[in-house]
């Protein structure tokens, strides 16, 4: 293993070399960390400060629940910054870079002048106290996710998959997952999200897998988001009484709520690999499943006067993603395909 | 809550305001994030991919245990990085803010020219994959904490202390903190800041509390550290047989292991309130009796021809630091202290 990250650690310093030869520099104006959202917990009892080390005698607080941020606004920066959230088991690393130690989506963007908000979700990452404890499995579960996200079923990676097939660029993926470090309830994790939102000011919320709910709820609290693009959200927020069977998204909302989501235009992106029949791969049946349920919620958000588009990227003949299209090996293809969507919506001043 | 949390947006919003007026742009040449260290586990069993959710099924593995870098290299650098890792409880978050939302010390220094390189060690932060599961319990005990850390008896500060004592900034703090996620033992720690350091390359590992030891240790493994900055060490390697009775440093090193510690300039600074005498108070007694080991151990590696200064900094005339003289409101003043510790050892060019 030691001889396999050294040469992990070679390996990326060359690429980053060649990266950052090709480009200039990065004007920073400001940049920082800071949290948000969250509640305070109390213990019961007198807390005694010749004793520190006594937690069972109570009288304590606990600060918890909160996001994480770090943001980094360029000079000359557009109106609107961009939020980035991640997915499950994931962090704010997944906007950041890719597997294969390229610019992520948050450097491709910042380059050409958003501003980037990257942010852990409340018992994630940075943003690990939480107000309820946490059990954190170390079961191994790669395959699991290799699967999952549609790199192929594992060990056999789909054919024309744009995702690095070197030993190196594999073990980088699967460092960058995370876990939950306790219960946080959804509620808390939106509450957040509008909080960063109160920071960030107006602005377009990303959002990936697990995270698109998250999206769509923070929409409905904050006023500041002007646009959420989505890659390969699992679930969706219909009205009362129109939730679809097998969405999972939860419980529906109400008419007013629902209303919120067509007050401002929406991009929802999936990856490649997305069987148009039931397969014998229960991988694969989830995303058909989430697939179909997605065009069927775009259909009740646009009737009502939405703006919701859902690009299947081989559709339009971007091929090979897999459920990380925004760092799989042709992300910066996928971020023009967005650029031009930002370009239509006038998001990109 | 909510109320409170608006309030220190507004507050955090207005104080950053001023603080980025009275600086220029940020140039950077590059920046990113990578895992370094680490290891792999696996599952006995065989893997089926059709059902990838049967993690009991096994045939898995997990990659874990490494650290989760993130780092920004200026235009026209110094020679130099800087590598900071945080100490218990903590993350790069440390080193990246403060309590009242101001520049932290890796922002200080790359404002300076240096390449900073902010670490989550393994099982901390987005560096939260483990090899051993992990509990955390949400008891809380920010008061313990809070003492522990010479802000003061809680619920009374100490007089003169340079630590903000508003509600804001006093969330802020306690929010900064986040958990272990597994079990990780020392030695995975010193291996994953080794491998940090052979992508960073020759360069000044900065340390805090906890992880004083991982410093020392590291410096035993890895020929790039030129040089070790080290605020409030909780522990200290001696060689086998002089361990003094009391340091947290665990067991003694080989005697030509220990030698490479005397190999580079290294300067351990103490804030205030460290009692001369005994007190009532056990956290009070607990920073003395660092303190007197570390005086021991400067001691021990000087007379082997080392260069070790121990600076406690009330006694050079900076009064009310407490155990973060890194982030307190002061911490303009304690960089300069160390500014010119690094001018005089040539580790500024």
């Amino acid at each position: 293993m030691v001889k396999g990250i050294l040469s992990t650690i070679i390996i990326y310093g060359t690429m980053l070399g060649t990266a950052f030869s090709q480009n200039s520099n990065l004007i920073i104006k400001e940049q920082g960390t800071f949290s948000a959202g969250g509640i305070v917990i109390k213990s019961q009892g007198d807390f005694d400060a010749t004793k520190p080390w006594n937690v069972a005698q109570g009288g304590q607080t606990r600060h918890g629940d909160h996001a994480d941020v770090f943001y980094q606004i360029p000079a000359k920066a557009k109106k609107y910054p961009m939020v980035f959230l991640h997915g499950y088991g994931q962090s704010k690393r997944s906007w950041q870079t890719t597997a294969d130690g390229r610019a992520g989506f948050s450097e491709i963007f910042l380059r050409q002048g958003f501003g980037v908000y990257l942010v852990d979700q409340p018992g994630r990452g940075d943003a690990g106290q939480t107000t309820k404890p946490g059990q954190i499995s170390a079961v191994p579960d790669d395959q699991t996710w290799f699967t999952q996200f549609r790199i192929g079923l594992y060990p056999n990676f789909n054919e024309g998959v744009q995702f690095p097939k070197d030993s190196t660029s594999i073990d980088h993926f699967f460092r960058m997952m995370t876990p939950n470090t306790g219960n946080v309830d959804e509620a808390s994790v939106v509450n957040a999200m509008s909080k960063v939102f109160d920071r960030a000011g107006d602005g377009l919320f990303f959002t990936h897998s697990a995270s698109g709910i998250i999206g769509w709820k923070t929409a409905m609290k904050s006023n500041h988001i002007k646009a959420i693009v989505s890659y390969e959200p699992g679930g969706f927020v219909f009205p009362e009484g129109e939730v679809p069977e097998g969405n999972r998204g939860g419980a529906g909302v109400s008419m007013a709520e629902f209303m919120k989501l067509t007050k401002m235009p929406i991009v929802v992106y999936y990856g490649d690999f997305i069987p148009k029949a039931e397969t014998d791969a229960a991988s694969l049946n989830f995303w058909r499943n989430v697939l179909a349920t997605a065009k069927q919620w775009a259909k009740v958000v646009n009737a009502h006067g939405g703006d919701v588009s859902i690009v299947l990227l081989p559709e339009i003949g971007i091929k090979g993603n897999t459920h990380f299209p925004m760092s799989d090996l042709n992300n910066k293809e996928v971020a023009e395909v967005l650029g031009k969507w930002l370009k239509e919506k006038k998001l990109d001043k």
